[in-house]
């Protein structure tokens, strides 16, 4: 092999490899009702499901760092694929007969459009089995949370300095609408990768397959896997541009950000367990240091947040190869189904995993939550309406000087009574709008 | 002031300021029906609808680089609007009466929830009247050039080498393509964009407005603007996370990655005038050189791919401020909606300026892409289905060897007859399924 | 113009014109040294020293989105040099004679070679005069507070959790050390900065100028500017990539993250008033918010991590534009140029903000330091080594249990006495190796 | 385990679980000194030099997305040098007698710090034995190449269109120049590398350590390395901050640029057989296409760029991870290392097969070379100096419309005589300055 580059780890994604296994399965079954002897196809068939349920994956031992069409995995599938299909036969492996790579297996296709194919097919597959239930599970698990903590008023946090109080189920409720947008755009970036290159062959034109070969994949592909594929509107973009992949990427760099933003916020809602936030209390999940004993450390959330590190860093790998693309053909594809099946897998499983593993089990430390609330100063808020601006701030900036509450405060600097401020300033009366 | 950081060219950009104006004068409308005195109502509808014509653009002189919640911003803009109301009831300027900035001008609102309404209305007011009129255009003059080249026989290119033949109008009805598309992408972003943090005040419960505020200001947005503006569904998102906005530089990261592919390959189909590919002729618009008299350079594809590179670069800068939100607050918003200003102006300015400088001067060099189209090798795929995939590789490295033709190669390898060669290898055939 | 890209705030940055000042001023030396007319070198140099000192830099309206390799700003410059060198000599505006734009201000120059020498000349400038001494200052005002804080004992922090203890002086000796290293990695980049591209001219052959041309350049740039210009070895390189700047946009990138960490450290630090960490006490220095009285926000933290994150998308734009070269020339120069330049500024200017509006103020709270460090329960670290990690674990989780204090829990497990625990946990004794 | 986070290929990278064995054993070496008991110590180092040697690779099946710290994975490194050290010496697995994990093999060590040392081994040796020598390979091979090429004058090419002349040989050696500087930014980023972060423990006091640990155990390492390894001066930055990767990564990613120019430039150079530039010959590693036969395609530059294209990605998640440190630990210390072992492997793996199976195999194309050089209208730049500016440029706009040659249309303009242009443009005196 010609790419020493990487080793083992750097292997063409096995989504990939059940991709093509897919698609073959197809274009073997179109091509069987273009005039494939039903023999030769039906072996293929065979041996293409078997690709796709992963049976043959050792087979496939190529690394992404090859040519950017891909061509070298089309070509390592076809020969899979008919050396199975020769062997289920009982032909000699390596003989190309009865079933020939190119001629049977490759079929009305191209490295060019069955590359791009098989990457939007498994992309959309890992969107659906990996990404998609990931971040409904952990929606669906802060959704409890929001609605458990409903009635649990807390201080709020802007600029990381005190702020007037909102509840603990308002807050969560926050990263609910976060993660149910977050499957919005990514389901808003699906339709443009259901479009599949199949039937463009070498450079968009489609030479050398036939009229209705496009159509007719698509159709099947969608029937394997339940996923609204088509053949793509404009071949030419399909193979030049890979714009969609570069969209699906960027669905998940927000979604990333989104994580990120959450996981931050309960790491330091979870700070302690004595000189830290405290509000939160997170599940023990493993002993956190090697040299302080009790000490109980956030690590879902760093593996959240260094997953969100990571798929923005391969967002800019897919940009890059994005934007790279020359005439005819986009050639860093092998590097961009990579880097966006990598974020989509690992933003599935860290979702899955913070789910199960932390937010499932946090609980509120409401005495910690009630304290900091009632010794806030910034309640002075409520006083707004009743004294205006620039009393209210003169009780706040008082208390803080003198380490008092904002009732003493206040009725020193004779602004008000203790009833009024007691009617004036109730937490509960300041969540929301009247 | 206590952020001398960058200068001039770092103030907050206009369209906020025009956004504020906007917003200034819808909650002035909703807080007259709430009861504000509609004489001060009327005066602060007035001084803001001048901001949101750009009369008083030099009231704002603050940069970016202040408080990351843009509160220095909407005080600035309180205090200029209070002022000018102030100015046209015949008040004292500064006194803060009859019109106090706060106490009116911010009535029912706060920076927390100003700001991010003005981001998104400059965002989506900056995508309608700039970006999606330029990709337009762009897309257009695209469109017109691939009905005029449909004819254009030329030889394709992928992995940048000589590949099968396609027309120039399908080469660029893939250009046409991804335009499309990114005008889906950028829209598919907007719902999310329309929806307004005006009625959270604070930190998202909307303490200290009124119960209806946050739907009839986005309403009132929406009549004044034209765009379907709404209230933000959840406010503690609104105000927390900007996902919305990476979301939408996403899109415009995408069209980045399309304008990147699309002027190279222009500039490289344009190269020459005889040493490169030279299948186009690009406008000549300036003298190129300051040394190498009567060389014309492809501008306006460099003036388009620097645009692109800084999209890339400005859509990280975005990402990086959308992760690090935290508690009720993300702090990074003036830096935020700069670089999403900047790239939606850059790119529609620059899809215009490519338009009319260079597109729709293009034309197809033919007698050089019909040279290049009858010399090349490639056209030997054709003969495949006739002779087999191993013939047609022999014939064509032969004749490659030999700097020879196709058909002589072919006849003196004795695969086919001349007859046979002119029945087979068409080109016109070649571009399609059949 | 061509290109109506962007509007006043993209014009070329103006240490790029400054810079083409110097350049020309020095081009002009040499060639009178060459052969010249005194009279017009004399001329074109007066002329260039007002366009190096900013005198004219009215008259460069052009946009950085232009030709790629800067072409206009080149021609721009020698225009305005030689009108300006005409008025001076007495001759008619626009008439070229008798200082000619071309054949004597830009004499055995190229657009090629001048405007990435102005490039360079334009780094290296702004450096030295807003980067390192804005980092230089930084850096000492973090050195004095490390000093000052040199004896106050506080918790440590790991994970967000709390830790053993360290000093407050130690913590900050951390964030010395980052800027120390931020201005050696800058230095470390400069090398490559300091060599000039003049005298490559238009490939980097050096056609058209003179043997000792472009030593000569260099040494006159060097002494105009003080800064150790050379000449580059490889004029090919000088003009065809611009890693250089990649590498000093990459060292930028590094102080950003470093910026990003100790501006997020001090306002979590000084988060509360009371219902944050509240280590330590940030300065007030403008009213915080426009709804909460009282409250005083990290602003100048928050300017600084914005600007942390532009620099980070700046590096891409300009990774993005310097890996985009093709063959003799790489035509993202003044994207380039703009992007570092602004890192450079930005960072510059930040760091003065930051110093000046925030850390010289910051004071350790030293009550409340002292409070969290005698709670803490990670003192029990400094029992392991005499009762060994188990017991020591035991201790230090039952106390959470119960919320007791570590001495109390300790005897009450029977674990050791009174006496043990005082001689054995002494915050002061954990601060460094025994 | 709790964090089922994508799978065997996100598994701990091996150079750092060797890393670990190389401080593992340099610890033990230490503690021995400071009174380890001999036999334990022993054992240690044994056990140690296995882990190292990479003989225990498959009990490491940690993947980074776990704690931040790298925690685990530490506990991991313990507890089989601990098992294998009990096993050699004849004790009962898991019993952590006579050896045990925590007490003996972790002695004056913490998490904290032994995973950032051996993020730094880690690199360093990566560094010196993939990455430098992969680099330097190709910077020797395209140097031979520029020596080669010395004498073959070609068209330069500017803006993507013809300019004046160079050699192929001054062509590469830009390239060489860029990969001998890609060597120097790498080098001048280790200083920091060989920093060691071992002697801090857990917040970077070295508490439970002892005096002169650090140096000796970085002393230690240089001497099982080779390297110059020394400890670092400050432990709070070597624990908290991470800028000594996100340096290391920004030299890769200036790497990344100069690969990305390069092998793009080689592959349009390369470019045809019959339709593109041409000049280039490249090596015919594999077919290139499964239906354009006799194709070739740039597969060696397609890795590279697509490998360059991956760097860029990997560099913006290390500066995202880098900047997002908290207080006395940075928690992204598996996903920054994963990511610069990765681009360095690739990097260093990419040069040496770009170099192998593309560079050693460069041919000039000599023919082709000569007749597009021949036929450049961008000789006419050599008239310059005798004719001026404006008449050359109407000679080259003349031919240029006509598709004649310069010299009879110099002639036909009657702006000189075929003698006077057969003596003034001569391409070989075109190649330098008089």
């Amino acid at each position: 092999m010609n790419f020493k580059i990487g080793g083992v780890t750097e292997r063409m994604p096995i989504p990939v490899i059940k991709a093509f296994g897919i698609l073959k399965r197809a274009a073997a079954e179109v091509n069987q009702d273009y005039g494939l002897d039903p023999k030769i196809a039906s072996a293929i068939m065979k041996a293409a499901d078997e690709v796709a349920e992963g049976k043959l994956n050792d087979h496939f031992p190529l690394v992404v760092w090859q040519t950017g069409s891909g061509t070298q995995t089309n070509m390592n599938v076809n020969e899979v694929i008919s050396n199975r299909a020769i062997e289920m036969l009982g032909g000699e492996l390596g003989s190309k007969k009865p079933v020939h790579p190119n001629d049977h297996v490759n079929k009305s296709q191209s490295s060019n459009d069955t590359f791009p194919t098989a990457m939007h097919i498994a992309a959309a597959v890992e969107v659906h089995e990996v990404l998609l239930p990931g971040l409904q599970k952990l929606h669906d698990a802060l959704e409890a949370k929001s609605r458990d903590f409903a009635q649990i008023i807390k201080i709020g946090r802007t600029h990381t300095q005190d702020a007037v109080p909102l509840t603990l189920g308002q807050e969560f409720s926050g990263y609910v609408q976060q993660l149910k947008y977050a499957m919005t755009r990514i389901k808003a970036a699906m339709p443009r990768i259901y479009e599949l290159a199949a039937g463009g062959t070498a450079v968009g034109t489609g030479l050398n397959t036939r009229i209705g070969f496009a159509e007719k994949v698509a159709a099947k592909v969608a029937a394997l896997t339940g996923l609204p594929f088509v053949t793509a509107p404009n071949k030419f973009e399909a193979l030049a541009a890979h714009d969609a992949l570069v969209e699906l990427s960027g669905a998940m760099n927000t979604t990333a950000c989104s994580l990120m933003k959450i996981a931050n916020d309960i790491r330091f809602l979870g700070s302690g367990p004595r000189s830290g936030l405290g509000e939160l209390i997170l599940p023990e999940n493993e002993p956190g240091s090697s040299i302080m004993p009790g000490k109980v450390n956030p690590t879902q959330c760093e593996a959240m947040t260094m997953v969100a590190a990571q798929v923005m860093g391969n967002h800019v790998a897919v940009t890059v190869g994005g934007s790279n693309g020359h005439f005819e053909l986009n050639v860093f594809k092998p590097m961009m189904i990579k880097n966006v099946l990598h974020s989509a897998r690992l933003l599935g499983d860290a979702a899955v995993s913070f789910t199960e593993n932390c937010v499932v089990g946090i609980q509120a430390n409401k005495d910690r939550i009630a304290k900091l609330m009632n010794e806030s100063l910034m309640l002075v808020t409520a006083l707004n309406p009743h004294i205006g601006y620039d009393k209210a701030a003169k009780i706040a900036k008082t208390a803080h000087k003198n380490g008092s509450t904002l009732k003493a405060t206040a009725i020193e600097l004779g602004y008000l009574t203790a009833e009024q401020f007691d009617e004036w300033v109730k937490p509960k009366d300041m969540l929301g709008p009247k």
